[in-house]
């Protein structure tokens, strides 16, 4: 399924309710239609040198880079971005069409 | 596909051999067979505040951290490292169970 990648990092503050906020950008994704997928991962690496003190992954696929854009300034989206930032002590994030060299289904 | 994700991401030193440090990246993911499934690509927002300077994001899919260690451990990783540590001025890395909520095949 090729199409452009929408991919945030997270690191959360202390006390950040984060496993609310993974589950309300869940919700988010189900909602969207335009939100081709969603998945997410907790590092479990844990090494600060590699993960810049990142420890949350999400990564959101689309059609194109105007769905991106649309759901950038989707009132649902606008609504969640504050809570999540509110939470994050940082974020990283990178819009990128996925190349896929390599799949091997189970 | 459940498994486990192994994410690096990369901003590359100036004068970098970009395209060959991504394609020795996909012969290494075509050749080790413990590399479920390989892609990649070149952030399209461009905006350092979120992207924190990293330009490439590469997602190499394991069966299991296990892997993931075998991988790293490689010879063919180890000398494929060195050429890409040289090659960039840093490197983000996060390995994560993923977490499959939505999927739509087109």
């Amino acid at each position: 399924m090729a199409g452009i990648k929408h991919l945030v990092m997270a690191k959360f503050k202390e006390g950040a309710a984060v496993e609310q906020l993974v589950l309300d950008m869940k919700k988010l994704a189900l909602e969207l239609d335009i939100i081709k997928s969603f998945e997410w991962g907790e590092d479990v690496m844990k090494n600060d040198k590699y993960s810049h003190g990142f420890t949350h992954t999400f990564i959101l696929m689309f059609d194109s880079a105007e769905d991106v854009a649309a759901y950038i300034k989707h009132p649902l989206h606008v609504e969640y971005a504050k809570k999540f930032r509110a939470g994050t002590e940082k974020i990283l994030a990178v819009d990128f069409p996925t190349v896929i060299d390599k799949i091997t289904t189970a």
